[in-house]
């Protein structure tokens, strides 16, 4: 049986046990060539292969219920539900999305991206499930990098002393999220890469070669805690303790024991949980070998990307450099300690680095309880998975007063990802925190000044910056809680900042070009926002226009209406931004375009109200 | 030695072993008496009497770190630090707190108030101490409840993988916050208690004759998880599994063995965990034989506070009758289903009521399960409480848009609890999340008519609402989505929602006397915002005024400059609010009255702009 015979689930029953090896390879073969086109995560893919069939050929779906936590881990199961055509269309633009997508298919239960939520997720719809009188099976997929996560304990114990017969899967790969993803895509980053399985594969073992060394360092912090998760779970037979029925381990490549399992466990009255060791990279000589170097490959650089070191990179080497002097500087990471750009700090101050694992809630007061001792602690997370440090934030930094820095990496549109990937609701999360400050850096320069400065307060400060785009302005020195003007003009002023003041500035060219000289103005400090700029403004009679990558409520448009309010001033006249809803993933260019807050559309709009 | 000759923990150590029992029956009696009149939490601090004693002998704080979990059970604490002159101002407005505050003294690390961070926090000082190369004990005071909250799990793991030194002290007092504390407020709040402890034993007594049956199923729900963890943490010895030294069980009532725990464990070079069983009400017979009863006990009804049952109660009872037709139906609770108004539900629906513990992570994303599986959930928590869930609400609800309601009590200002128990960030929370409609009903009424639409609803819906606050108007009917005008008024247009409201018709008549007319308009749908509201009221030519029982940031009134703004409408007049900063404890009326929230400081605000 070929994988283009298989439509759908029901396909795959009909295939003799002789077949599948064949057909395992054939999708491995097909995720390896999208991948080296398209970019995404190749790994762990790979890894799961086996695991995927053997979970199709004894479930139901979609009437049993199948969970996968995180997600990125199902390109398999899009291949064996009806989407092989559409597959070389992964992660692009209106292409397949890279997780698990409702709208894509009736198999896709949940959009996600987060980790450690899936049993949770499950538990729900067993007793929903048994409240309805139903019959299905329900399976949550988990990564044990996802374990390290506390909702994965509050919802075992919650399964575990209710009984509900529901079955978790722990794919045990011995790792998960490399930190290391960062310091190879940064390396990938600088070269242009041929299309097509040779060629990508040639590019990436090139681009190993060139990855630093650190690779071991990075790998030990979410490892150690991985492993020790790992060890105590299992080894210690905690999931027995808990009330749940434990089968294995069992090899995750094996598919014929793979399948008697899961024929076994369908008739247990109660939580189960099948221990399944699979191989990250399996089938792929060098992915299974350096499987940290494969987990998210995205060999392809766009034509609208920029190069060059990212901003959490040059955060990175900042921090690095200042940490030689200031014996209290530390860092915190959650599972992301080198795509943050803080590998090369671990290698130089092992002992003053934490990576707690996907443990964001535990990472932010683990950071006050390090300020309250006297040290100077960073957080840097990425700005959607910081979303979980929430309450944290609030009670156990803002409320202290703590002198916590917060690096948010990934702020604003993160392309191939999607919806849960996306940073832009930071502003409207933490804009309201009391004694917060918020900056958004637009360069290298600005960056490494906010550092400097945060250093300088008795309080916390978060810094959120994009991935790749970068402007190239000339940078006039940050001062906080003030508002640069980076460009003069009396017929309308252009707030903005971050990357999108590189679209602002060209939009102003456009404008001058129609005769409107329009202000572009660096809101560098967003919380609290520059009542004296706003002010200032009003009084020249220059109509205010926001600009920014992020939803518009909550975001720089509101502020600058809220602040203009307060201060008896007239509205903003424009507040351009993305809309109040979930963004589907696409290139940043691309989305920016679909979304209107392209250099063009920016011009456009405001010339329209200005004079029109 | 009496307890007024002890001024520090350091006079304390002067005690002979032979003084101490009388001494903790003076505490107990002091914690007693002042309860007796300002309410506050009795059972559990009547429990840690010998257990802060203890801890206090042994270690030397302030140099020695001792942070409490919650932190509603330091009365032992407060009194044995210096405060006991204050004692009797406890929760009173400007009088001490019921929780941990650093204003109030050195001995206080943490403004605390939110549960299961202690250990994040205790090891972050534990690791700022080894890298600063200081040398001080670190000890964290963990109750069994506490235990069931996710962030503990994380905090473990990355102490017991990293052998940090710190002692954990497990406080097992068999059970954690009730959910029976709201049935036994209720009746409380019905009488008025006479000064003096024994007036005040005996109207507790009877409150709790009065108290409906219903105690046992209430005490079910979070029992079952909470001593499912403890048996799998304690009984299958997971902490030393961890990596931790594990000492106990130990009687938390034998001082001498207490003691010498704590001596013994001050050497061991990694993470200890002190295992102590104690009685919640130990010393009083009452509270001993039903803690469940007496962990919140407020017998003092202020002057300023409504009577009646709060609007939680109504929310409780309104599902309860809807889920006798409506087998859909179903309600989560984390460890609070009596005072979230639930009890009832539970007694006559236990099968359909989930109280997952201290666990609102795993809360919202069961509640997404739920509704994926075909139920109807409500998820009844605390406004403040919720934070914890942000990441899971914007994840797992709004992106997937399932219907599930979320029940915010204790929205607005909190009372006696202080910063971290005020719903006052709320709206900012929730407001920008895209899909979600936010509601806040100004009576039962409404109330009732928003649950009602929300089940009508294919997407979320979050109700905030206040304690025990109401307001008495002429109901004439919720429309989602609309603003409507209770009181007509050319002049101004005071735009409010939920309890603030009274106040607001209060403004209206007294500005009424001075000849202006102003309306009173109900914004019962925060967000999305009433458009049409807003810009017949531009029309009209009446100018707006938001008032909110909220911070300004991210508020109503930053909701509709906001809006204003995007339609191109001037900005609102006025805006009062809470400020931007973290509110101490106190009555909501002398709240309200410091921070320009009464009916009269509103009339002023808006006569000084309107007529000046």
């Amino acid at each position: 049986m070929k994988l283009s015979e298989i439509t759908c689930p029901a396909d795959l029953k009909q295939a003799q046990a002789q077949d599948l090896p064949a057909l395992a390879q054939e999708i491995r073969e097909e995720i390896i060539k999208t991948v080296a086109v398209n970019g995404g995560h190749l790994a762990s893919n790979l890894g799961m292969v086996e695991l995927t069939l053997a979970l199709h050929r004894t479930l139901n779906c979609p009437t049993d219920r199948l969970i996968f936590d995180v997600g990125h881990q199902c390109y398999a199961h899009k291949l064996l539900t009806g989407r092989q055509a559409r597959f070389s269309t992964l992660r692009k633009t209106d292409g397949l999305c890279g997780f698990p997508r409702r709208e894509e298919s009736a198999y896709d239960l949940f959009d996600t991206g987060h980790a450690s939520n899936a049993i949770s997720l499950a538990l729900g719809m067993a007793r929903a499930r048994d409240l309805k009188g139903e019959h299905y099976q329900v399976v949550a997929v988990v990564g044990d990098g996802a374990m390290t996560g506390g909702m994965c304990y509050e919802a075992l114990n919650d399964a575990g002393s209710s009984h509900t017969p529901l079955v978790v899967v722990l794919n045990d790969n011995g790792m998960s999220i490399s930190s290391n993803t960062g310091a190879l895509a940064r390396q990938l980053t600088r070269m242009r890469v041929s299309r097509g399985w040779l060629g990508a594969k040639k590019a990436v073992a090139d681009a190993l070669r060139k990855t630093p060394v650190g690779g071991d360092a990075l790998y030990r912090g979410f490892q150690r805690i991985k492993n020790h998760v790992r060890n105590v779970l299992v080894r210690d037979k905690y999931f027995t303790s808990l009330g749940f029925r434990y089968f294995g381990p069992i090899d995750g490549h094996d598919l014929t024991g793979l399948e008697r399992v899961f024929r076994q466990v369908e008739t247990i009255e109660g939580p189960v949980l099948v221990h399944v060791v699979t191989k990250k990279g399996y089938g792929f000589r060098d992915a299974e070998e350096k499987p940290e170097k494969y987990h998210g490959v995205s060999p392809f650089v766009p034509e609208d990307e920029k190069t060059g070191p990212t901003l959490g990179a040059a955060a990175g080497a900042h921090i690095t450099q200042l940490a030689e002097s200031r014996p209290d500087l530390c860092v915190i990471t959650a599972a992301m300690t080198g795509s943050t750009g803080f590998g090369p700090f671990v290698e130089k101050y092992p002992d003053r680095l934490f990576d707690v694992g996907i443990a964001e809630e535990h990472a932010v007061s683990l950071a006050s309880g390090l300020a309250a001792g006297g040290m100077r602690p960073f957080v840097a997370i990425y700005e959607t998975f910081l979303q979980r440090g929430y309450d944290q934030i609030l009670e156990d930094i803002c409320l202290q007063g703590a002198p916590v820095t917060f690096l948010m990496d990934r702020a604003g549109l993160g392309g191939e990802d999607g919806a849960t990937h996306h940073g832009i609701y930071g502003v409207s999360m933490l804009h309201a925190m009391p004694g917060l400050t918020l900056l958004a850096p637009c360069c290298e320069a600005e960056l490494r000044a906010m550092i400097d400065w945060a250093l300088t307060q008795n309080g916390p400060v978060a810094i959120r910056y994009p991935k790749n785009t970068k402007v190239n302005l000339p940078f006039a020195g940050f001062s906080a809680g003030k508002w640069e003007t980076l460009r003069r003009g009396g017929d309308a002023a252009l707030i903005s900042c971050s990357a999108l003041l590189e679209e602002c500035l060209t939009a102003a060219d456009t404008l001058e070009k129609n005769g409107l000289r329009a202000a572009v103005i660096n809101a560098s400090t967003l919380s609290p926002a520059d009542d004296g700029c706003l002010l200032r403004l009003h009084q020249a009679g220059i109509p205010v226009f926001t600009a920014e990558e992020h939803a518009l409520t909550g975001g720089l448009g509101s502020i600058a209406a809220q602040h203009c309010a307060r201060m008896g001033l007239p509205s903003p006249r424009g507040m351009l931004a993305l809309p109040d809803a979930f963004i589907p993933h696409g290139s940043r260019k691309q989305l920016l375009q679909r979304y209107g807050l392209t250099a063009e559309q920016i011009a456009a709009a405001i010339q329209k109200v200005v004079r029109p």
